[in-house]
């Protein structure tokens, strides 16, 4: 007999049905034991005869298959239930489970959760975390992908940094000292100039970031995107501002039923999202909430003030700074006068969520712009030669999957939505 | 005015465009002078008239908008051309080329060619490589979607190794040692026993080897899936023929005119790939080919012998071969008897391009498997303890994308299909 998922039932009423998952919770009563078994696509309510069986004795998460039939019945999962007929144990659980998982919160610390993740992962509302986080990824992907770009895969064993070099953790390469990329930053940018014009990447990126913060992880997945012959930084915000768009449609759309289980109701972007120059933001700052050690970045307090200025006085959850200081932003970024630079940072609910450009594409402006940053331009002649060659004025930006995620359900700690995070003490599992 | 693709010229007959690109070929003559431009999605014929503007000292390669009026006119691009009425220079070559790119092949061996990536990739054949490219594992992530899969990004930098421990690269985690994985293999398998049930994922692996041959590469990009609730390998199997059916079909569709330029027509799977037994490969070898030396896997030669013996004995380009020694196959592998395993690897022209099979799935198995492969249960912790608490039967396997990708469009090395390959002397660019 055919295995059937538990979302396909509906289609089997009065029909022998074969099911398979995992045992989720069992009641049993005088005469009958209700268990509800658990699959990859939902949960089904089941009925044993106590004469038939004596499931109880079996431990939860215990694997299993069911024969039985389909039968019109309420009850708080679905409009339907199965009458047992035979079951069979497909791998038994032997040992206590260290976290329960079958309520409706998953009820653990961090630490305990992230050390059980096998297990905390079946919890429902965790295992929704990665379905909308795998839509989202698929949605910057597809959106793009209609817009003319190219998907690329870039190396992370790289010879040399793209934000300046600090932060980089250190690989063994053969005979070589190697780096893990920070960002495709370099490739991304020859890509463009290698005739592509418009490219992404989805990809892991590395910060030997000595932090321990619940914004910060040291491997995190970057969905970058770079295109040419573009005006100005405003042609990626207002490509941004589409793909966004197209990303929160694309969740509405497929990811329902989990929104539903995150009792999450997502942020609409109905206009053009508000931009601020970063220097206006510091005077807003200063004027409206006293905020006055600020210069170069905002620190946290600070982008959750001016977040909640724009939500509060600008009606929009989003907010582009735009104006960034020279001084302040990697040497690829194309300065605008002496003291500010054509780049941005996209916010929202009080944290950044993309950094973003135009770059430079002349030559010569490279070479001097890496030297105003203290550099030295022979420690980069793989990237700069790209630019002899005729390069498009380009820009790009990259969006953390991790924290977009986050703020999208509304979870503090970023570590919620990695499968598996790295962090300053954090290897296993 | 707006820029106006080449591939969308052709709506634009008898009308005023405007176009950016590079600037790939010249050709004077006493009164015009013919120039190709080149942008991501084409090349157009521009004539300019020369009592209007010397074209022809600007240097190849350089970035320039050209203003024109679209006329009908046949030559060897299209059925169109543009009359120049203005000529801006965006970005001027000043260097000489290092490598001539506008001819049907490159005629650079394949160190000056990756010396020289940015360029090389602007010639057509090297573009179309990447762009087929993408085809690929977007198909291969729209098949898994369409049948339950969910995406998922699983840690690169790891504690402990899947494939026994060799061939690693050590990295420095803050106080720690750590490892890049050489396969996402322990997480999948965790996702499959989270309730995910089926996982994909697309991502950079990493393998140490010292070799440094035409088919390895020692960063590489790992197209994985894994699957639970499966009966044995042969149901990962059928999943692979319908996965490269998909994608090869995906490829004919929309990859048609990137095929052209490499004059490249696809393999076809009618029907199933046949199937023989490792131990029956080996006979076959030593019977038909007097090859007598093999134990264990087959050498390069015995793979190119085995698929010459499935092309002309079996019909096919695709070759599985099945129930490979326990002795050579991980401690994760589901033995078949005393000798053998439940696992497989799909040949394709002469090379390896995926090896899978089923897992174990029962906890105490797994530790006397690790035993018996003579490593230590207490190194894997984290892994096992998933295998306590309800693990189905499942399975997987792993497609090499660079490798595939060189094998379908019939190139000799497969650095040719990597953007930026890491071998054991190149680190840059």
């Amino acid at each position: 007999m055919k295995r059937t998922t538990i979302e396909n039932l509906n289609d089997y009423i009065g029909e022998k049905v074969l099911i398979k998952g995992w045992l989720h919770r069992v009641r049993k009563l005088k005469a009958i034991t209700f268990l509800i078994l658990r699959d990859r696509t939902g949960m089904v309510q089941c009925v044993v005869e106590n004469s038939f069986m004596d499931i109880s004795s079996i431990k939860l998460e215990s694997v299993i298959s069911i024969e039985g039939i389909l039968k019109e019945g309420s009850n708080t999962l679905n409009p339907f239930e199965i009458m047992v007929q035979s079951l069979e144990i497909i791998n038994e659980v032997h040992e206590e489970l260290p976290i329960e998982i079958n309520k409706k919160q998953l009820e653990v610390n961090l630490d305990t959760m992230l050390n059980n993740r096998v297990l905390s992962l079946r919890q429902e509302k965790k295992n929704s975390i990665f379905k909308i986080q795998g839509l989202i990824a698929q949605g910057f992907r597809e959106f793009l992908i209609n817009e003319g770009f190219t998907e690329i895969f870039t190396p992370k064993i790289v010879a040399e940094g793209a934000e300046g070099g600090t932060d980089m953790f250190e690989v063994k390469y053969f005979e070589n000292k190697a780096y893990l990329a920070q960002s495709p930053q370099f490739y991304k940018q020859m890509m463009v100039g290698a005739g592509y014009e418009r490219v992404f990447e989805v990809g892991a990126v590395y910060r030997a970031e000595q932090h321990n913060t619940n914004r910060h992880l040291n491997e995190y997945v970057s969905m970058d995107f770079e295109m040419g012959f573009i005006d100005n930084e405003e042609d990626i915000m207002i490509m941004e501002e589409r793909l966004l768009k197209y990303i929160l449609e694309k969740l509405e759309d497929q990811g329902e039923k989990h929104l539903k289980t995150l009792e999450i109701s997502l942020p609409k972007i109905n206009s053009n999202i508000p931009r601020l120059k970063f220097s206006e933001a510091l005077e807003i700052l200063r004027n409206e909430y006293s905020k006055t050690e600020l210069e170069g970045d905002l620190d946290p307090e600070g982008e959750k003030l001016i977040c909640k200025y724009a939500k509060e006085k600008l009606g929009s959850e989003f907010l582009f700074l735009t104006h960034y200081p020279r001084r302040k932003r990697p040497m690829y970024t194309m300065p605008c006068g002496e003291e500010e630079t054509h780049s941005f940072d996209l916010l929202f609910r009080g944290l950044e969520i993309t950094t973003g450009g135009q770059r430079i594409h002349n030559y010569a402006m490279l070479l001097e712009n890496i030297r105003y940053k203290g550099l030295s331009p022979e420690n980069y002649e793989g990237y700069t030669n790209t630019f002899k060659y005729g390069m498009p004025p380009h820009g790009g930006l990259a969006i953390g999957l991790e924290r977009l995620t986050a703020q999208l359900l509304g979870l503090a700690n970023v570590r919620e939505t990695s499968l598996f995070p790295r962090d300053r003490t954090r290897l296993i599992p």
